[in-house]
């Protein structure tokens, strides 16, 4: 009954700097769904925790999707008759609709602006916009500077593919003594976007370093991919080995100072989500849970009807829910390495428990024992108890009922339960259940 | 995937004015639990729909019920020594108390009294009573009146008969695709009551007008019976075919200004239950919802142990519960066509919900389908969502959830959820599953 | 169906008197978890209600346990040098730690004062306090004599000895039609404490006094043991004939004035929890329900996973929660009669429901029947309902609903349900379905 080697891990505040050093390294990188920003992504990402990465043929069918075909973009600008640049790529790469067509043109301002995105309700800012399925041509700009243009004529430069190539994605694999997989995923398809979602990458990234160092029970699968293209070829290409996946977290959008949130799985109480919950009450922070929805990130994918994984979503807030999402302010200073150290803390708490959640017996069922003789009891008697977490252990251990069964229905922490039951079972009155989760089955099946 | 045709349906308001000029025909009839008064009633509605009436005779066994003697009454009054009707039967029909056998005699107050019924709680109303299982003659007068007899000698006459004869209930019938039948049941017994019961008559027999022009996939039974002993009667000779009954409603006191009130069938959870709560919730109004209890109307029989019925209670004020109960009070101005027009909308959209409340199977479960190429989906991405609806139905039809409990989970109307399942059909996405409430069988069996 | 025979009972006011006065009998005798004091509690109780005394030697192997020497204490001081008891075992029993081996010394404060146990939080009170598993000496005093004691040399002096010979416990058997046993259990194993536990003795003493003149259909077996010890013993003695053991209570701390407190079974929805509930609920007087948990008093023994007998615990305040707790505040004067005397009423109201909840079946479930004609309904119709009793007993009794479901589910109160009930039984239109709790089997199997 191992968990999570604590010492191996930094404090919070560390882990959260190293997080925040590998973000600032991302940012300037302009990634999309295809392309060389994705794949200089994860050749950074793999200096961190080894990957293995596929690339999937434009075209490739998977699911009832095609996938796409490659972008890639060098430079972009709308430049005025002087020939300023007044809207440039190279400055800030969200001004560049994601998926633009190659264009070289001189236009007027009437053409233009049918191909300039804004968004009124946020004047100052960029905002990321894309055209991954619908072909199409433009730029992003904030609405005080689209407001600002004269009516007069510019030349308009996309200097980008949109050709037959590949999409990419990578998997970490940290094998553990089982073959029972947790799979972590994040997408990797924003251009500058700090808390949406180079968080999420960087937070994985870190995870995964770190646990690759433990003696784990269960194996985990780290997956970088774009966005829902990324999810569903890895499910396609998958299918057949999707029973061995007995958990699974989407992480994004865990930099920024928000309450963390917690989006159940499909199924709403799986064990994931119930560790999930159990870690949030007892963490002391303020902290959301909310029901699944099919709207929102990669969950969707890995909790449609016909694929049904236990895979929640845990982010701190949750995308479109706060006012930098999906714009030029989302950036290197709305995330902070305290947030990214805490979440990835909340990370490993979760991890600990599914690591370690087991069925035991209580070998003396019938009455309790005698603690007192096994120096488990204090001997003046006639104070108030202090073995509560002892009692429920041996209470509730009849073969039905897991260490978060008992944590959630004692109220007491999951690691007060389990310290007890590692002490009562180290005292002979407790026993792992047989095909309990902990208990790594003799032959496992490869597929 | 029809539904109720909104177009053929008036206005609320229109529809308002219509009921209650139908109500201002049936006003003026002595009504009883049996007798002319009733088949007078049932001759008008069955102007507005086509009406097949039963007489059912005395000493009939219904149950443990015997249908009683047929009473009708003629006239009746107290005159005073003048000669002057100081309580008078064609002033206002509650005066007489129902099933009153006949009586012509002198007496003074002191021997009249103790057939003298008053409601101290209300001095200035008439209120209604009845004797109908144990004989007695009497009048009803209110407390004002009473207290101001003079203690003198008095005329009573009550000219009414209880005789061998029948009781009448009536039933409308429109056929639907389907064998499967919703009762919709009010009670005909009370006289000059106007929210109690004449309202929950001009409902159905509007509503049933209504009906009758549409293509609807379920047949609707609409039952005029006396209260109790009338759907008693109804239950003991059609017990074999209650089988087809898959939802029902009992309609009364539909015409107040309160808020709309449901009581929930035996079951609690049938889906009629579900899609009267579902319509109330999105209504935008106030509602109230009750548990089932055995203390009530006509459902006490439709849910009585031995029958059991998915019969729930669509009220405003529930009976018992206004002040204006029970008394001459409950008069045509206390019930408007505004609130009448409304709780006929109601009953329209539940009947909507469970005309089409089928159970589909995405057929293409495995990830979401790609709406885009579709053109169900807004083509420049970065936004909000506006999918909702269609992802719901999509997440969700597994071939266990049908459109109603996608609803309720989303907290989407069933509208749009309906809207959304017929576009998806549309386009190849998603089939009625098999067996689902609305595939009509190939072969109906008529018993 | 007869249930408690309420007329054999005294008031509350007058049995409350009847067992202050018992208590004020058993307060000074000195009591342990063995000893001549448990034996002349036992012997002044049986005076009361008939006992079966058993004796169980020590080193007897009770599951875990194994029963501990015999204690017996006959007297115990500290003086000064003038030779002055300064703390006296004759003035107060809990001077003397529990279970104290015997000493004759001479020392001063720095060697005597780790066997002084005092509690700061409360100064002025002789705390409680036992050594029963692990040997040691010492007294018990207020924190205020223990700061006033001088730099001394004192006499100490515990003249008691720790042998082997046996503990005790002992049964009253109240037998009734059925071998079905109720369990009704506390400790006797307190020196001169009121609430905890004298309070729980006579409350069963006088309840089986009570009980053995009655006609029952359950069958009763009150246990008065030691604590843990006490019921571990038992059951281990008992375990091949636990199964008829239908319903229990732990009965303590019974007369202070706090609310009655209900502490679930292990179960949580036993029977005997819903008994306990609806009692509560309907009478009128503050209350608490806390579900079960492994900490607490001889319920951990019933409701240990090997066990798991439907034991619920019914006390006023909870051990461990009043000020006055294992303490010499807990006397005479802390409890008082009325308490006493309502505690045995709620236990007797909680009895009256387990001995006649039976599940009846409708005999007429189709529709309702007619009650006018049996004389069950009112006359004159158009009132409100005040049958509503009868009505939920036809409604719900399909024959899987008991009475208390029917209370449960209605609101009223099990006695206006059963009384309904017996009126409908008795007019033959209701009847206990066969093998409903109240049949007794023609063959009972003595184990």
């Amino acid at each position: 009954m191992a968990g999570i080697a604590w010492a191996d891990v930094p404090t919070a505040d560390e882990v959260g700097v190293e997080m925040h050093e590998l973000m600032r390294r991302l940012y300037p990188i302009c990634r999309s769904i295809s392309g060389d920003g994705v794949r200089e992504t994860l050749r950074i990402v793999s200096g961190i925790v080894p990957l293995d990465v596929s690339e999937v043929p434009t075209g490739t069918q998977v699911f009832d999707w095609t996938v796409p075909r490659e972008w890639n973009v060098r430079d972009a600008w709308i430049a005025d008759a002087s020939g300023e640049r007044i809207v440039d790529f190279r400055r800030c790469n969200l001004h560049v609709l994601g998926y633009s067509t190659p264009i070289r043109a001189q236009m007027r301002l009437d053409e233009l602006r049918e191909h300039l995105f804004a968004d009124p309700a946020r004047p100052d800012v960029v905002p990321f916009r894309t055209s991954y399925y619908s072909e199409n041509w433009g730029f992003c700009l904030s609405q005080r500077q689209l407001d600002a243009l004269a009516d007069a004529e510019y030349e308009v430069v996309v200097d980008s593919s949109l050709t037959d190539g590949s999409i990419t994605y990578a998997e970490a694999y940290v094998p553990g003594a089982s073959d029972d997989e947790v799979l972590l995923s994040t997408y990797c398809c924003h251009p500058s976007l700090a808390n949406d979602n180079l968080s999420g990458i960087v937070l994985l990234a870190v995870l995964g370093k770190y646990l690759s160092g433990m003696a784990l029970r269960l194996s985990y699968r780290i997956l970088f991919s774009p966005g829902s293209i990324g999810p569903i070829t890895w499910l396609a290409r998958n299918e057949h080995r999707l029973g061995r996946i007995t958990h699974g977290l989407v992480a994004s959008c865990v930099g920024d100072p928000a309450p963390i949130t917690y989006k159940r799985s499909r199924r709403g109480t799986a064990e994931i989500d119930r560790a999930v919950e159990n870690v949030l009450r007892h963490a002391g922070d303020p902290y959301h849970v909310v029901d699944f929805v099919p709207l929102g990130g990669d969950e969707r994918q890995f909790c449609s009807p016909g694929i049904d994984l236990p895979v929640g979503a845990l982010s701190r807030s949750p995308a479109d829910t706060f006012p930098q999402y999906h714009s030029s302010a989302d950036d290197l200073d709305f995330v902070e390495p305290r947030w990214l150290g805490h979440s990835l803390g909340v990370y490993l708490r979760v991890l600990d428990v599914i690591e370690t959640n087991d069925v035991y017996v209580n070998l003396n069922p019938k009455c309790e024992p005698q603690l007192g003789k096994r120096g488990l009891y204090r001997s003046i008697g006639g104070g108030s108890f202090e073995e509560a977490p002892l009692l429920w252990v041996l209470n509730l251990s009849d073969g039905t009922q897991s260490l978060l069964d008992i944590s959630d229905r004692s109220g007491l922490s999951f690691a007060a339960i389990r310290d007890a039951a590692t002490a009562l079972e180290a005292h002979g009155l407790l026993q792992q259940r047989e095909g309990s989760a902990g208990v790594v089955p003799a032959v496992t099946v490869t597929s």
